[in-house]
């Protein structure tokens, strides 16, 4: 096969071409259970190849914009939102990403608040799904979704991420969901009230959540500084 | 100045160069002090720009090279050493990163063991100078060992990283040795040592350092995997 032969040497000489990717999670009520659930935002693939398949945002990189810029850029035409949180996640470089040309995709991940989650646009081809249901997704995508998912579990143990998801001000039970949803599991209400309580990032407002048909929760604030959140390197 | 106006002009139609560059640590002595310090090595540049000056080794990501190996092809061409320890740190891809062309640096970091430290070259174009003593590198790179030395501070606090510097067994005193280098203090020895006996991560073992003049202190190993030094995705 003289033809294939050709192009698989011509694509050995190209070199790599460099796109942005981005994993935007948001906290999302499951519509049967109604507790908070991860979700993230897919785009239709409208052209070759895996077209038709769901992916996650993104394109190739423009000459005149910065990494974080381009990553931006696809949270905001994708959702319509400003990244209240946006960080690089990791470079994927593997040589058989593209069954086309060969493609290094520099990954950005992004945490949405309720309030703007529930702002951000759905179409034909843009629809929000829960991460542990993604289906079968173009590229490595699902391998990337994964990876995200790891590294938010791991930084919601040790760092005060789980805040990026949440309002100016909450209560010790909606921190609770935001973990619940991240590391997949029910966790003790009274031992997580006791061992939130004794971190320093929050403190105690004089305001309550109104509404509820029981005794209204306090509310709280999170007083450490966004960059602590991130681990960006301009930060 | 039309020729100049020309090539900003060309140079915003290229794609950006795609480029691996890596940031090796190991401890080694201080030639006045005789405690362990961070070291890294330097490549010295024989092209412009910036001719002459010291730089992280790497070079352009070939088309049939995984970004991993090519990281590790950096650190076997700079100093003959096969990696202990290789991770991923963050991809830099400012707009004015180099004077001639865009370009895009993944960057990956490694730690040294050291008696594989003990073993690196070092030539007319390549020397090892100390983490806080390095001049005024080519490119950004003095702003990328800074974020590196940055997440080897923080990781070494939440993470069993220090043991990535150590040889397979060890006194408690050395892993403070390479905390007091990484965080570029004096810590408490008693403090030290009674934190470290809690982690799960070290066991001791029936052997004793042989050669001190005082009572052998006794050598640990290390029983956590090698997977849980790193964060990569293929980790």
């Amino acid at each position: 096969m003289p033809i294939y032969s050709a192009n698989v040497s011509e694509r050995a000489q190209q070199p790599p071409e460099l796109a942005i990717s981005t994993v935007i999670f948001a906290l999302r009520p499951d519509p049967e259970a109604g507790v908070p659930t991860l979700w993230l935002p897919l785009v239709r693939r409208t052209r070759q190849p895996f077209r038709d398949l769901w992916a996650l945002p993104g394109g190739p990189l423009s000459p005149d914009e910065s990494l974080q810029d381009a990553a931006a850029r696809n949270l905001q035409e994708t959702t319509g939102l400003q990244p209240s949180y946006l960080e690089q996640l990791y470079a994927f470089g593997g040589l058989d990403r593209s069954p086309v040309q060969r493609v290094v995709s520099i990954v950005y991940w992004a945490l949405v608040k309720p309030d703007e989650a529930a702002l951000a646009r759905e179409t034909e081809n843009v629809r929000w799904v829960r991460a542990d249901d993604l289906g079968q997704l173009a590229f490595d995508h699902n391998r990337i979704v994964e990876y995200a998912l790891w590294r938010l579990r791991n930084k919601v143990e040790y760092s005060s991420i789980a805040y990026a998801f949440l309002g100016s001000t909450f209560t010790l039970a909606q921190v609770r969901e935001v973990y619940e949803a991240v590391l997949g599991k029910q966790l003790d209400p009274a031992n997580f009230r006791r061992q939130l309580r004794a971190t320093p990032d929050i403190e105690p407002t004089d305001e309550y959540l109104q509404g509820g048909r029981h005794r209204p929760p306090r509310l709280y604030r999170y007083t450490g500084s966004a960059a602590q959140l991130s681990g960006s390197p301009s930060a």
